[in-house]
This record gives C-alpha cells, structure tokens and sequence, in this order.
C-alpha cells in the first residue's frame, strides 16, 4: 500500500494576523509513503529543496508528523515506514516549509494506516507539532484561512479572498532563524497596543474580504505584535516594504517571521510590484526570487502513488 | 434655517471588537436646531429618555459636539443656537446614547453651518470627544462598521452582516459608569492574550460576514481585553450570558462597558433568546427591557426641518 500527499507552501500572518491567518501558494511539497521493508524503521529519502536538511532523523518534521498522527489516533508507529520526499518549498524563508512537512507527514499516516483522522483533528496534531496554527491550517485547507483557539479546541475557518488581491513572495537566499524570531517579542504589551493589534486584524479580514486598499494597508503595514521586533533582523526590509508600496502595493510585511518578504497588490500592478519587490533587494546586495500568486493555492491532497524503489543518498534511518 | 437630525443607538465591541467594531441600533436620538435668537448663546431642550439629564450645560454632548464641529472647520461657534433633542435611547447603558448626542450636535452644526464636513471628518471629530471610535462610526454610517487608527488618521469601514444574524440587547434599569470601566483595564497585557485578541477581533469580523457560530461564539464569550476586566459591575451578568447561550445564542457579551447585554442569535432562535435574556435577569431580581434587531439600523441622516418654537422646564441656557 502507498500513498502520495502534496501539500502547499504558506506564508503566515500577513502583518496583522500574527499566529492566525495564513494563506496558501503555489509551491509543493510532495511525499509518498511506503509501509513495506523488514523493520529498518522509518527511513526518509529527501529531493529538491529537501535535498540540502541535516536534520537528524528524531528531528525530521516529516518523521514527527507521521508519529505524531498515529500516536493521536493510539496506533503504534509501524515497523517500516519509508516516506520518499520532494518540495520546491524555500526551507527557514518563511513560506511554511515546516508546516508543510509536519501536515504532510501526519497526512500519510493518516491515509496509509486508515487512522480517519479528520482533517480538524490533523491541524490540531500539526499544530501541537509546529507551535502556531497558521502556516498548518493554510496547508490543509488551502485558500486563507483563520485559526482560532477556542474553549472546545481549535477552529479554523476559510476566508473570502477578493479576485483583485494578488499576492507576491520575494525569497531572499538566506534563511531566517524562526527559534530567534519568536525569542525577539516582548513578554507584555501596552493594553493600548492590544486594541491597535485586535482592530488590525480585524482590517486584514475585511480587507481581504474586499480588497480595500486602506483596509490591507494598515493592517500589512502597521503591524504591532511582531514585525517591529522582527524587522531589523531581515536585511533590506524597509527598503523592500518602501519598494513594493512605491510601485503600487498595498502593503508589504513579513512572511511568515521571514526571511521572504509578502506584499498584496491589485492584480493590475502584480507586474510592477514583483520587479520592484527584486530591484530593491537586489539595491541591498541580494539575488532574491520571485514567487507570484494570481490564485491562492489548493490545500493538501492524498492520492493512491505508484510503488517506487528509491535508494537516495541523503537516505536517513530512524529506528 | 432649521434642521433636523435623527441618529440611531449603537453596540459596541461585541466581545473581541473592542472600541473598533460597532452596530446601528433601531432607537434614535433627533434634533433640530435653529440659529435665531437675541444672542441667548446655546439653548437646550431636552425630551424623552434625555429629559432625567443634569449634564451642566457646557459639558452636554450636543452642545459640545456642535461647538467642535465649528471648531473643526474653523469657524465661530454662532451667537445662537436652540436644539431641541428628543430620544429614546436608555442613557448610560451602553447603547451609544453619549455618540449619537455628539454626532447630534456635530451633524447639526455641519448642516445648519454649511461647514461641509465630510462623514469621515464627522467620524474624527466625535471620536475626539466621545474618547473612542466604535460608537460614532456605526452612529453615522449604520450598519456594522470597523474602524482602525492608520497613520493617516482613522478609517471606518462598512462590515458585511450575515442575514441570517439577530441582535438582542437586554438594557436593565440602571446605567454602567463608563468611565470607572474603562479604569478597570489593566496598564499591559502578556503578549499571548494579545494574540488572542487578535486572533478573536479577526473572527467577530468573518462570524458577522457568515453567520458562523463557532467564530462568533468565541468572538464574543471569549474576548481578553475588556469583559473579563469589566463582567463584575454587571449584576447578573454571567447568568444572563449562560440563558441566552443556552437558549440557542451564538454568544452574548457586554454591549458597549454595559449595563446593557449583547446576544447574537440565529433568526429562528430570536424569540427564545430574548425571553430567556428577560427571562435570566428577572431571576436576578432586575426588571430589563428588550431591544430586537432583526435588522441594523441606517446611519444618521439630516433633513429639513419646521420651525418650532419650544418652551421646556429643562431649557439649559450656556453662554
């Protein structure tokens, strides 16, 4: 029995949406998984951006969101799991690689094993994995989507996204290290910034909602739960932020804790506003690349895959 | 020249919008104004729920909201000015009896004046003097309307109401001391409650936009920023909040800092939830009135006016 999951890259938070609403792109990661062998344990065959991870196999997220999956639904982890794995995901950029591969891993447990986890109960699993639930739901569901904790657990909801937005990723070529990132927010805020943070966010649903520019401005550019503490940490953001808003965005902010940098336009400057988002980094001394999303992407999907024999070199063993 | 204005009750917060989101309620608050006079200065008169008030003169919210207006625009506030006010809006219960004297006033003037204010500039004014925005702006535009503080000054924006929504306030017979509530929030929050916040001002938005009770519920029972630090000085607060839940609500909270409360219902559970809503703060020994909005109301509105001439026992003279 095997089975093949593709899930999409996420970008998170959106300037105001800090650690509740992430969208999905255009970018995939895509896993088959393998029950069969003579009880080697799990063993992972990593491509694309995948190819470069030195992560020990205990750590591998793919490996994690397997187990964490079976462990949620009381099934041991079996004796042979070989998990084949290729992404053209940046990995640390800020684009939900992590998200991605947790989501993915747990999804392969789920279809290959029949755990008939619900796909609620997956974000939940992958979000006690990754720590946040944004990048994770935007990954299951695809589109945008709200996460909130509630009473009863976690409820994520899809948001209306108006046709006009369009969303564009430039992906400097270095890595922004997520661990510091969340190091860097302060302990307690002003109750008075908590209003400005909560009326924000509120902007940023209405905004995507409606494509009010004024709406997606405020809420991308004027962020007060973590951007400021973040954004001195990514070379050349404020040149780049200054760049994309010159050229006809509506705002720019983070990615995720970056390093990629996201700005929504109207679907008539997306030409102008990816070239300028390039320009100004490569003003900085940086080759960035471009990621541009007319659509939102499809969330996670599980399909039956052809057996494959595959002997990699970055084969890692997890006994 | 005469003009009349007549200016709807709002809600605001609605749980997690707090001071960004307001409703249109269906009471109102009109006035007329007339400039003629023998230099008497501004002239009061007050009917209906205002007429218990004992507000000194230059502290009245009409007067003030005129003056400001003048003030605004540049312009002298005139030697006279007779505003006749009646309402039916409970004062000091969280129905926005304190915005709709001050757009009263502010609208008053613009007309009568020529000042050409426009209803964003209105929207500045009275949140200037009424401290925060949420009132005001649904007070002038209707409806449910956002508003957020950008750089470039505050933006209100329309939010979409599912139909399918009915909004109950349960006003009791006794006011809430604004001011003593809003000195009961606390100086900082833990950066994680803000991020709750956030997270539950996102899903009040997309809760009224479709009528999805899982977001509103937890928009609305769960907000930090306010309710858990104001619930108390209510009498029966959380008895209430437990029958209209239990009645079929998607949640009830605070309207505005109080006395009144707040129930979000489905249509087909309106009846229900507002006798369970009586209902509840009967058995607490407190006699409320219901207010049912199976509809918002429209924003202000100005038209012309008869001349009247009024002779009040509360007539307050401020020179």
């Amino acid at each position: 029995m095997s089975v093949r999951v593709h899930v999409p890259a996420t970008s998170s938070n959106l300037g105001a949406g800090f650690d509740c609403v992430g969208i999905a792109l255009d970018r995939w990661l895509t896993a088959t998984v393998s029950l069969e062998g003579q009880g080697e344990g799990v063993v992972l065959h990593r491509a694309g951006r995948l190819s470069t991870l030195t992560v020990a196999p205990q750590e591998d997220l793919l490996a994690r969101g397997f187990s964490g999956a079976c462990v949620a639904a009381g099934r041991p982890v079996p004796p042979d799991v070989t998990i084949d794995a290729v992404s053209d995901i940046p990995v640390g950029c800020g684009l939900g690689s992590s998200a991605a591969a947790i989501v993915a891993g747990a999804l392969l447990a789920d279809a290959a094993l029949g755990l008939g986890l619900s796909r609620n109960r997956l974000v939940e699993i992958a979000t006690e994995i990754e720590g946040h639930p944004d990048n994770v739901a935007a990954a299951v569901y695809g589109g945008a989507v709200l996460s909130v904790r509630t009473s009863s657990g976690l409820r994520s909801a899809a948001l209306t996204v108006s046709p006009d937005l369009v969303f564009l990723l430039a992906v400097p070529p270095f890595p922004s290290d997520t661990r510091a990132a969340r190091a860097a927010l302060p302990a307690v805020l002003p109750h008075g910034q908590a209003v400005l943070a909560a009326s924000r966010a509120a902007a940023l649903v209405q905004g995507l909602a409606t494509g009010d520019g004024e709406l997606l401005a405020v809420a991308l550019l004027d962020d007060v739960l973590h951007v400021p503490y973040r954004r001195a940490r990514i070379p050349g953001y404020d040149v780049v932020v200054a760049a994309a808003q010159a050229a006809g965005a509506y705002g720019a902010t983070l990615s995720g804790a970056g390093s990629a940098i996201l700005a929504i336009a109207p679907r008539a400057r997306a030409g102008t506003v990816g070239a300028a988002l390039l320009a100004a980094w490569r003003g900085a001394g940086i080759a960035a690349e471009l990621l541009r999303c007319a659509e939102l992407a499809e969330g996670a999907t599980v399909s039956a895959a052809p057996r494959t024999t595959h002997h990699s070199p970055r084969t890692i063993h997890q006994t």
